[in-house]
């Protein structure tokens, strides 16, 4: 089925600001959601949500909470979640980072203690719209094994890289681990194999079976041995920049990884007045192969004239929600 | 054959010197280059120094040419590098950024119209050992074919993140592509096959050939898709802060690869205390599994104990380079 936009937005702000979230927070986080179902980002959209609302009712995320900072050495901030609604915190960060950027030409806010961002690239187009580029990434719950390793101790760290242009933003939004185990999931259950290797089967062989990398948790980071030190100087550098728990301190369950850092850097390269040109020539450059980004504006168009797909059961689920929260 | 880490300095000086190099210049670019064998990376050290002669020789590289501001917002500095030596520059530029951050917190230096940088580690290395969290990267002329296109348009864009620690730092020195077409001629004049895919044959099968790959020209950005977007933004981030060419813009031949961008970002981490120890925590935490520079250190100690290992033809000709600039 389809929802209209305004509609989910609505939906989700009536059961946050039940669940005792100031009108004005809610309704930023409520968006912040329906865009990422907007743009087609369907796993950390509605999808998210329900688990969002169960670690807000067991207390993992304090719905009271504002991100403010701690701490400031010149325009890098320490900022302190709170263990706020995480995607609450990383617009204020990504906010702030924006601000000192266009004035000082740079801006960084480290951020410790805060809950999942859910969608990444929410802060990269966050930094496109203002014009900045932003590159912004967050440490994660235990999941991916260094290369060499067999246990998960790196985190898949998703990174976003944002560039800004005339309204068609190039965002890269990527996750050190070749495919998430949302995409392992789905594979399976549509009985394919994945397009190239995803990870080591129980023998230590590498598979294209998502099912057989389900099993030995054994996901692949992005280009072998590259992935695997690229996610561990992420981790690093967010824990070290904010001042809180790298992620071999983050607990393995989903439903309490609280406590992660995060940073958010932007760049005002828009204040030279040739930035946009020498975007537009490598964009040009490209012989019609497609930018990280490109499809999202499709996406984007078709589900606000035909409504955000939801399935049925999740959204009876959140009507529900929203009907008890009244 | 083994050559003392001093004895290679000089020379290398001698030959610079010769050729119009200022004494200081000559001393650190010569510097550059051994400590790059020093440390291991025998691809961009003396078997580099050739070409880096040869391009003074045809007038690519201006060894007169001083790297110098040209425009500046805020902590965000734009610098030419006025076609000069691409490791000097590159330096400069680091030094720059790392004082910025000194200060301010963040230093960013853009330098456009430069030359090859050579090792991109060393200047990792070079903000870790002023205790800076260093990030820098350079475009390059076009190698890698983006995901889904059959021509290499983008480059292998070299990134390196660096995490300084108590003397022994993590510096992360990748590039883009899986293999280096270096590494894809070392594999098959070894006879080997590489350990996992490294680009595609000419009938567009992923393959561990590495014959077939420098054949059909298709190396494999890592991580596929991910590294091929990945790439596409570094390229227009250093191009547009930069103010300077883009990939699509630098001449395919490496004799002429001149006028690229590089990006040079410090950060100043260690002005909380806790950064450091957070830094150890996470390092036991990987439980023996190597990160991206140990490796380096004991190469290293070797290399400065039993000399620098190097190739004869390339020694004789380096010293006969030297004989003739004296």
């Amino acid at each position: 089925m389809r929802v209209a936009f305004d509609e989910l937005a609505r939906t989700l702000t009536t059961i946050l600001t039940g669940r005792g979230m100031t009108a004005g927070h809610a309704e930023l986080c409520a968006r912040l959601f329906a865009e990422t179902d907007r743009d087609g980002v369907y796993t950390h959209g509605v999808n998210r949500f329900l688990r969002f609302v169960r670690m807000i009712d067991s207390g993992a995320i304090d719905v009271h909470a504002t991100a403010a900072v701690s701490a400031q050495v010149g325009l890098l901030e320490r900022w302190d979640g709170k263990r706020g609604p995480g995607n609450l915190n990383a617009y204020a960060c990504m906010d702030r980072a924006v601000k000192m950027a266009r004035e000082h030409g740079l801006g960084c806010v480290a951020l410790s203690n805060t809950t999942h961002w859910m969608r990444g690239g929410s802060y990269g187009w966050q930094a496109a719209e203002a014009a900045m580029i932003g590159i912004c990434w967050t440490n994660t719950l235990p999941n991916l094994p260094a290369w060499g390793d067999r246990l998960p101790r790196l985190g898949n760290n998703p990174l976003v890289i944002a560039v800004p242009r005339m309204g068609r933003h190039v965002v890269l939004d990527m996750a050190m681990s070749q495919f998430s185990y949302g995409t392992l999931t789905a594979y399976r259950k549509r009985g394919e194999f994945l397009p190239v290797d995803g990870g080591f089967d129980t023998d230590g062989n590498l598979t294209r079976d998502p099912a057989a990398i389900e099993r030995s948790l054994r996901p692949l980071p992005i280009g072998y041995w590259k992935g695997s030190g690229f996610s561990l100087v992420l981790d690093m550098i967010a824990a070290m920049m904010a001042g809180g728990r790298a992620t071999h301190q983050i607990p393995a369950d989903p439903e309490r990884e609280v406590g992660v850092c995060q940073v958010f850097l932007a760049m005002n390269a828009a204040a030279f007045s040739d930035a946009g040109p020498i975007a537009e020539r490598v964009i040009a450059s490209l012989g019609g192969v497609r930018y990280p980004g490109e499809r999202v504006l499709r996406t984007r168009e078709e589900n606000l004239l035909l409504g955000i797909p939801v399935d049925e059961a999740t959204w009876a689920t959140v009507e529900a929600l929203a009907t008890g929260a009244k």
